[in-house]
């Protein structure tokens, strides 16, 4: 079986043709009444209908029919990586979401604190739900009581936010297949790591994170609520093929906040550096590293927060802001913009969904296919039709020449 | 590579949303000329057309681009079972369609009745397509003077129709790769079943349908024309994983047929014994067993047999029959429908065709996309494109919240 990876690996050429993947996160969306409209088709974004008008629209599905997407499988998706097939550990997301560099020698794990008895039975697997400061202050605790330094390991200890942190142990030869320690009722002992690929790796990391996680408890035990921890979804970072490696385009990501700064790093995209977090923000970023670069992830984040909000009208507001900067963008001249999101997060749901999410491409040699503005309904008739987001990317680099003949 | 059964069976949730599948069989069409409507659009259906006006449509492929399935692969499809992975063997699906309750200890053989020639040699493949009156007979001959009975075995021999019947073998350790024993052309003489798994349960399974073989066409010889027989598609259940437990639906099947109650209860689904054949008895039915189900699988069967009459009138007034039905469904409120059909049947083909099946989705959290009718043109332009039917439960779970978040 060749995978797409590899073949198109083998297409990839080099051009000047610059590609913009310009994500609103959460764009899809839903109409209030059935009649009504949905927040995209709403919005009064006269420069993404002009787009619609002269490009190709169609709709993604981010995982599989019918499933909701975190941002994590639903960005690597929009980045061509099958997220089913490339599994991130929790315990990675975690990691790439508060922002830690995470490299190829580390494992990481998503850590809650909890509550035990006096016979070591949990009582309470998020202690409380502590506050963010008490973790802060557990997690210092830890990063300067704990260690692996003898056996020749790096330990990192992050707080995330009320029981949640982040555990990461740096040096060689980590991996396995390691189950988690939370019993996930309350009334059992927290179980041992333990591992299941059955490789000396896998046994090693074990018996590594089962010594910290003794120590740990070692150091908690005087604390009122927070006198242990569990581990959940250990892994490693998960050693991707590199984007700019697959497709031949050096690839930068300007993103405002942490999680996608983190995937994009994660498949090799360089994250640029800049001040402010609105959309105008991310456009200058963007022009000022336009010369450097062959492809650009842009990252709206706002669209999904009021989307979960509820809130069609903030939602819209700000599909609308971003419309106006694409004339800023346009003027880079860029070979191939696309325009989707990573998941549709209509305000009616106040959450994530499942809906196949409107996305235009637009560029000299995209088809125009009468779509008059951009926005669900005009997208489900455009020349694209329903198609996996994997397919996002290598539908760019075909519109950008970026992609040689397949055979004679 | 993780399977989407996999990946679902790790996602489904419970919650109180009920899903009905209701598949009219056959129900895509073709027009008579190139501007009338097909069946489904010539037919006055002001439910489904305003379920359609409210919810999604799109298309579904049964089994692959042009591939035209029988019956049992095309339901296996629509419960979500690729049926080009999920292989059932002919003898299953024949000792389905006549209703007989298969276990996972029995193998069933699709058997031909045949007249050979003094030489053992075969002359008629058919054996003159005799009566199924002398199926009837014959087959009870078999039933009353084989047996495996020295070897631990049940026997099962029923006729279906003119010369073909049903062999089922029962006991414990049977299986293998089996071949068939009819030499498929005339002059030569019938093969003996060989075992091509190289397994001891193949060679002895081969081994006794060969000495069942024996008994049988001695006790044919001395019959004019059915002196003989041949096995075709010698398998066993083939123990698919249950649609109860991959999904977390408990599921029922309201059918008329046989085939259709044997391919549900195949995947586990229960089914429901009900008086009557109309679309109404089955609704009826649906009615009286709504609260001890979560999905239910409804099946109507005349709209295939008036596309293969080529009545294309019966099949436009039997899917207005359907219609009428439609508001003592809704009354039980479920909160997602699915109309869709497991294949299309247009009259004008008097025969089944891979034609992509119009499918019709409704549900409080479906987008509505535009469709003014249920209708194949409709359809083309609905929101969720041309998908394989596979993707129609998934879908039905997704709007049903019956899905959890893939992923942080």
């Amino acid at each position: 079986m060749i995978t797409n990876h590899e073949l198109y690996r083998h297409l990839a050429q080099k051009n000047d043709n610059k590609i913009v993947l310009l994500v609103l996160d959460g764009l899809g969306g839903l109409p209030l009444t059935p009649n009504g409209p949905t927040e995209l088709e709403a919005a009064f974004t006269p420069h993404m209908d002009r787009l619609a008008r002269e490009g190709s629209c169609g709709r993604a599905i981010p995982v599989r029919p019918g499933i909701t997407p975190g941002s994590g499988p639903a960005h690597l998706s929009l980045f061509s990586y099958d997220p089913v097939q490339h599994d991130i550990g929790r315990g990675v997301l975690e990691a790439l979401g508060i922002g830690f560099d995470l490299g190829p020698d580390d494992l990481a794990a998503r850590g809650n604190f909890a509550t035990v008895d006096e016979n070591g039975l949990v009582i309470d697997r998020r202690a409380g739900r502590i506050s963010t400061e008490e973790c802060i202050r557990l997690t210092k605790k830890l990063q300067e009581n704990t260690s692996l330094s003898d056996e020749g390991y790096e330990v990192f200890v992050l707080p995330v936010k009320e029981h949640r942190f982040v555990l990461v142990v740096r040096g060689p030869g980590l991996g396995g297949q390691l189950t988690e320690t939370d019993p996930l009722v309350t009334g059992k002992p927290p179980l041992p790591v333990q591992d299941e690929s059955g490789t000396p790796e896998g046994e090693h990391t074990a018996r590594l994170i089962n010594q910290w996680i003794e120590q740990a408890r070692n150091v908690l035990a005087d604390e009122p609520r927070a006198n242990s921890l569990n581990l959940r979804g250990l892994a490693k970072e998960p050693g991707l093929p590199k984007f700019p490696e697959l497709y031949k385009m050096r690839a930068a990501a300007i993103a405002v906040y942490p999680m996608y700064k983190g995937v994009a790093r994660l498949v090799g995209m360089e994250v640029i550096d800049f001040d402010g977090d609105r959309p105008h923000h991310e456009i200058e970023a963007l022009a000022r590293v336009w010369d450097d670069y062959d492809f650009f992830f842009v990252h709206i984040k706002k669209t999904d927060s009021y989307g979960e909000d509820g809130d069609f009208e903030a939602k819209m507001r700000e599909i609308e802001a971003v419309d106006q900067v694409l004339p800023q963008l346009l003027n880079l001249d860029p070979a191939v913009l696309i325009i989707t999101g990573d998941h549709s997060t209509p305000a009616k749901l106040r959450n994530h969904s499942y809906h196949p999410v409107p996305t235009l491409f637009w560029g000299q040699d995209v088809m125009p296919d009468g779509a008059l503005i951009f926005g669900e309904r005009a997208s489900e008739r455009g020349a694209l039709g329903v198609f996996h987001a994997t397919a996002i990317v290598p539908w760019a680099m075909g519109y950008a020449g970026r992609l040689a003949r397949y055979g004679a």
